[in-house]
C-alpha cells in the first residue's frame, strides 16, 4: 500500500508559503477572522465557565490569552478553551463536502502556540492553510462513510489538522511529522451523540489541546507509528467503513481545500439554513408575523431530519438541532442568530406555538443547501419559496462585509467597540504581522481580567 | 432500551465500601501493589523522559508525585505520566476476558486526585474496585468485536473507569456521573497499530488524565448525552460491531471483575507468556544453553502471532511483540523481565542467532494460555513441553510473594532498597491508610529531587 502518511508528512514538512497562490491566502484570511469572530462571541456561554471552573486549579502558566475573558493559561489549556469557544455557537465555518468546521481545532491550536513561540503572520497564515489540508483531505478521504458511523468528524480529523499546523510552526521534519499525525490520530474520538449537549464544542477544543500535544511529544521524538491513516488497524480502517486514500494523497499544493470553506449566516447547524432562509425571505415580501400563519411546510434534504428533528427543544442547545424551532424564529424574528438560540427563547409559548404549526418533510429530490418552503396563511393564502441555494453557501457566499458585520454582532458585546474595532482591523492584516501573537493579545478582555484582578 | 448508563451510573453512586467482600478488596490490593511496582519501575524508561520534555513547559502546580521521579505537577499530568509509566514495560495487570489492563487508567488518575483532594484509605480502593468494574464490564459488553476492529481496550475501555472512580471521589450525584461516563465516553481512544512504539502506553495514561477530566467537568455540571454506552451513536455502536449490555447492567455488586485480574511474571504481552514459561522450563529441567538448540517449534493459539509476529524487532520494545525473541531470551537468560527487552539484548548477535531458529504455528487447538513447545538439540535429542495453563493465569497465579520479589525487583533500582521496603509496607496497608496520599509521597524519588534542586 502507498504510503499515505509519509506522504502527506513529507507535503507538510515541505511547503513554502510562497507556493500558495493569492486567492487561496484570501480564503484563509476570512477563515480566520470569521472564527476569532466566534471564538470571541462564544466566550460568554456558560460552557466556558464550567469548563474553567471545573479545570482552572490544574491549568498551567498564563502563557496564552483565552480569547474574550480574563484569563490567561497554558497554551495547552488555551487551545481547548478557544476551540470550545469557537464552536459552542456553532456559527463557525464549515467545509461543505465534510461537514467539518475546520478553523476550530487548528486556530485555537496556533493561536496559542504562537503566544509561546513567535511566529510570523505569513507562517501563521500558511500553517492554518496546511491545518486545514490535512484534516479536510482527511475527511474527504473516509466521508461520508466515517460520519454515518456516528463519528463527529471535526474532532475526529480536526485533531489532524491541529497536529499538522503546530507540527509545521515546530519544524518537524519528516518523521517527526509522521508522528505527529500518528499521535493525534490515535486520540482522535467524539461521538455524534454529543450533539445538543455541551460536549460538541468540546470536540474542536480537545482536537485543538490533543493536536498540539502530538506535535509537541513528535519534537521529542516520542514515537509512534509509521503509518497512522492506511494501516489495517489505523484511522482510515478502524473508524470507517469506506476510504478513498487517493483524497488525501492527490493534488497536494495544486488545490486548496480552505478555498471550499463556508461561514453561517446562522447560528446553528448548517443543514437547516436553507430552511431559515426561505422562511426569512418570505417573512420580509409578506410582512408576515406568527399571527399571520396557519402552517409551515418544508420540503427538506434527508439529512435535516437526521441531525435537526427535535420536534421539542427544551434549550437553546436544542433548539439548535430542531428545525422546527429555527423556521419559527425566522418568522417571529427574521433572523437565527445567537439571541434566537436562548433558552428564553426557546422555552417562549409564542414561539413554541408556532413552532408546532412546522412540518418537515424529508425528500430525496432536495439538496443539501435547497429548500422548499409551502406557508398558509390565516387569511387563507399559500405562499412559497424555494431556494436552489442558501445564503452562505460556495454559490452564495458572504461577502466580506457580511462576514465584518457577524463579526462585529459577535465581538462588540463581549470586548466593546473600540476593541472590536482594533481586532477586526488585526484580523484582517494576519498574514502581514510581525508576531501573530498580537491578535491574541488584541482579543483579551482587558477589562474582566481588571475585574478579576481587583477581587 | 434499557438506560444501560444511567443504570450503571446508579450503581457507582450508590455502592459502598462495606459491601464489598473482603476477598475482593484482597484482589484489589493485590492489583494496586502490582500497577505501583510496575509505576515505579517503568519511571525510568525514555518515554517518560520524552513526554515530561515536551509537556513540562505547559504543565500546573506541583500538586501530585510523578512516581518514581524528581518532579511533581498537576494532578492531570501526573496521571498521565503514572499511567504511562505503569504500562511502559507491558508488566502491568491483565484482566484476561478482554486483555484489558485495568489498573493503570484507575489508580494512575485516582492516586494523583488523592494528592489534591484528602482520599481515605478505605474510599480509595473502593473506588478502585468501581473504576476497575466500570471499564472491564464496558470492555465485556464490546469484546471481542471492539478488539478485532482494532482499538486499544486498555484505552477505550480506561477511560470510563478513570471517570468511574474519580466521580465516586468527587461524590458526583447521578446525573453528574452519567455526564462524567458520557464526557469520558466522548474521549474513548486508541490503535492497537501503536503497539511495538511510545505510544501505547501513552493510551493507558490519557486514559487517566481524560477520565479524570471528565469526572471534573462533570462535577462543575458541564452537559453530555444521557446514553453514551448505548445510544445509536454512542460508545458501543460506534466502536463495536457486536455488543451484550446486559454485561453491563447485569450482576452489579454482586461479583466483582477485579476477582479475574491477573499479573505478568514476564515483562511483554500475556500471549506470549505460554511459550515463555515452556522455554524457560525446558531450560531449567535440562540445563539448556544457546549453542545446544538447533530449533524451537511452537505451537501457540493465533493471537500469538497476529499480536507477537514480529520475525526481525530491532527495539526492546518491538521485542516485547516478537514471539520469537522472547523463547530466545527465555533459553539464554532463563526469564524474560524488562532486561530481557532491553535494545541491547534485541540486537545481541547471539540473542538474534537463537531467535532466527524459532518458529511459530498457530493452532485453534490451543488456549491462550498454553503452548506446546518442541525442542531438538545439535546432539539429537527432541524435549518437547505442554504448558496447559501458564504462569500468572487464573489457574496459576502468582502468589503474595511473587508479587513482592516482582515489586522489588521494579522498585528496588529505582528507589533503593529501604524506600522501596517501605512503600511496599504501604501499599499492603493501602485500604487502612488514614490518607491515601501517603503512600504517592512514598513512591516519590527524594534523591532525584535533591539533584534537581541542586542544579
Amino acid at each position: 500500500m502507498t504510503e499515505v502518511t509519509r506522504i502527506l508528512a513529507r507535503y507538510l514538512v515541505q511547503a513554502k508559503p510562497e507556493d500558495v497562490p493569492a486567492a487561496v491566502k484570501r480564503e484563509a484570511v476570512r477563515s480566520f477572522l470569521n472564527w476569532l469572530g466566534c471564538a470571541v462571541g462564544g466566550s460568554v456561554h456558560q460552557t466556558l465557565d464550567r469548563a474553567t471552573e471545573a479545570l482552572r486549579p490544574f491549568m498551567g502558566a498564563g502563557q496564552a490569552t483565552v480569547l474574550g475573558r480574563g484569563e490567561k493559561t497554558d497554551i495547552l489549556n488555551a487551545a481547548l478553551l478557544n476551540g470550545i469557544s469557537s464552536h459552542v455557537f456553532d456559527f463557525d465555518d464549515t467545509h461543505l463536502r465534510t461537514i467539518i468546521h475546520p478553523a476550530g481545532p487548528v486556530a485555537s491550536a496556533i493561536l496559542a502556540f504562537a503566544e509561546h513561540h513567535p511566529v510570523s503572520g505569513t507562517d501563521f497564515l500558511h500553517a492554518f492553510i496546511l491545518g486545514v489540508e490535512t484534516e479536510c483531505r482527511i475527511g474527504n478521504a473516509v466521508y461520508p462513510a466515517h460520519y454515518d458511523i456516528g463519528w463527529h468528524i471535526t474532532g475526529t480529523a480536526g485533531v489532524f489538522g491541529a497536529a499538522a499546523a503546530v507540527g509545521k510552526l515546530l519544524k518537524l521534519d519528516e518523521q517527526q511529522m509522521v508522528w505527529a499525525l500518528a499521535i493525534a490520530g490515535t486520540q482522535s474520538s467524539g461521538f455524534r451523540e454529543m450533539f445538543g449537549t455541551m460536549c460538541k464544542s468540546f470536540h474542536p477544543g480537545r482536537a485543538a489541546q490533543n493536536g498540539m500535544t502530538a506535535a509537541l511529544l513528535a519534537k521529542q521524538n516520542f514515537t509512534s507509528s509509521d503509518r497512522v491513516l492506511e494501516a489495517p488497524r489505523g484511522f482510515a480502517h478502524v473508524m470507517s467503513t469506506a476510504r478513498n486514500f487517493d483524497e488525501i494523497t492527490q493534488g497536494l499544493g495544486e488545490h486548496f481545500e480552505i478555498s471550499l470553506n463556508t461561514y453561517k449566516p446562522f447560528a446553528c447547524g448548517i443543514v437547516i439554513h436553507p430552511a431559515i432562509d426561505g422562511c426569512v425571505q418570505l417573512r420580509n415580501e409578506y410582512g408576515l408575523k406568527a399571527e399571520d400563519v396557519t402552517s409551515i411546510e418544508l420540503e427538506v434534504h434527508p439529512l435535516v431530519l437526521e441531525l435537526t428533528g427535535k420536534k421539542t427543544p427544551r434549550t437553546g442547545l436544542e433548539g439548535k438541532f430542531s428545525v422546527y424551532h429555527s423556521a419559527a424564529a425566522a418568522i417571529i424574528y427574521g433572523a437565527a442568530g445567537e439571541g434566537e438560540y436562548d433558552d428564553d427563547v426557546v422555552r417562549d409559548p409564542k414561539v413554541i406555538a408556532l413552532r408546532d404549526r412546522v412540518s418537515a418533510t424529508a425528500s430525496q429530490n432536495i439538496h443539501e443547501d435547497e429548500v422548499r418552503v409551502r406557508l398558509t396563511t390565516t387569511d387563507g393564502r399559500v405562499l412559497e419559496k424555494h431556494v436552489a441555494h442558501a445564503i452562505g453557501s460556495l454559490e452564495r457566499p458572504m461577502s466580506n462585509a457580511d462576514l465584518e458585520a457577524k463579526f462585529r454582532g459577535l465581538v462588540d458585546p463581549v470586548l466593546g467597540q473600540a476593541s472590536s474595532t482594533a481586532l477586526l482591523e488585526l484580523a484582517w492584516k494576519i498574514g502581514d504581522l510581525a508576531d501573530a501573537s498580537e491578535i491574541a493579545r488584541a482579543g483579551a478582555n482587558v477589562a474582566k481580567a481588571r475585574q478579576a484582578e481587583a477581587v
